[in-house]
């Protein structure tokens, strides 16, 4: 997606050890313009889903799911809590989810309530590298007998695990960039 | 906003100890028909402000300020963080704020980049009972010089101290539904 692509290349900025701070428009400070945008292209890559639900996870993907509901008949939102408490209710499905980030084990819980076997689920996410959070959305619909429909994606590190992951899973997977190279100075979209 | 009340009164789970649970619509499933039309009406009570930035805090604020956000023209979006680490960088406008929920203290924190002097500001929030969040928000405006032109809530607590502190300073303060007493069967709307 051009416009998305132009706010990384303007916007973001390179870390070394291929981190990409995207602070200034996706996940501190929100660019609405670019997500009411990435949420029509969602639209149009999933046109042909029945969507009944969008799945994501605190903090950063909340934003961009609630915008990418509205794109798809106002369906509800529900995002995964993080937890370190290992006092888990029996009301939830949960899974664990390592962020390479902060470099803690979290637990993520969703209420049984809010994620059925009915359910067509499109997962929505911010980033895509390891794979960590989406594998865990993942399977916390499996849990639930939920059939997840696509995951939707803002940016995916194409030269990480994560992508590779899900599409051999058989899931549809649409990210809006795909950086295949990145290094101090340049980056190299796919 | 009767529609609010209506999903209050229908949808949320009275507790013991004045605590109501409204996590199918606002805080962990989240009704994107609910969302849409609070957007209208915060538009409607804040018509005469010339908003450039809508403030919020991570978590369960995100999705409703994003939301507020596209019927602002679309003006940026920008959540504070929490964290629990002392070890703030200098880039960053920081207080301290408590979680009654979690009984804990949270630092939160905003880039200095993203919050100016010549911004003005509308802070939005989920749910207002002692302010302890909104009260956060706001000092952290006032160390950024930045101008708050309101604050947004959906559902306050009336009996509880937060929006009469928020009052007294002179801050106009909109609540979609103020809840004046509770009790394990009953809710009394302001």
């Amino acid at each position: 997606m051009e416009y998305l692509k132009q706010c990384i290349l303007k916007d973001g900025k390179l870390k070394p050890g291929n981190v990409i701070k995207v602070d200034s428009f996706l996940n501190h400070q929100i660019n609405t313009d670019l997500f009411l945008k990435m949420g029509a292209e969602f639209k149009r890559r999933f046109a042909d889903k029945n969507i009944t639900k969008i799945l994501t996870i605190e903090a950063s993907g909340i934003g961009m799911a609630t915008i990418v509901a509205t794109f798809f008949d106002n369906v509800p939102v529900v995002f995964a809590k993080k937890t370190r408490s290992s006092n888990i209710s029996l009301d939830v499905y949960t899974t664990d989810v390592y962020s390479y980030t902060h470099q803690i084990m979290n637990h993520i819980v969703v209420s049984k309530e809010f994620l059925k076997a009915e359910d067509h689920i499109l997962i929505i996410d911010d980033f895509l590298a390891n794979g960590e959070a989406v594998l865990g959305l993942l399977e916390l619909c499996r849990q639930a007998n939920a059939q997840v429909e696509g995951v939707g994606i803002a940016i995916e590190k194409g030269f990480q695990k994560g992508g590779k992951l899900i599409r051999e899973k058989g899931i549809p997977l649409e990210s809006l960039a795909i950086i295949d190279a990145m290094d101090d100075t340049s980056i190299t979209f796919r």
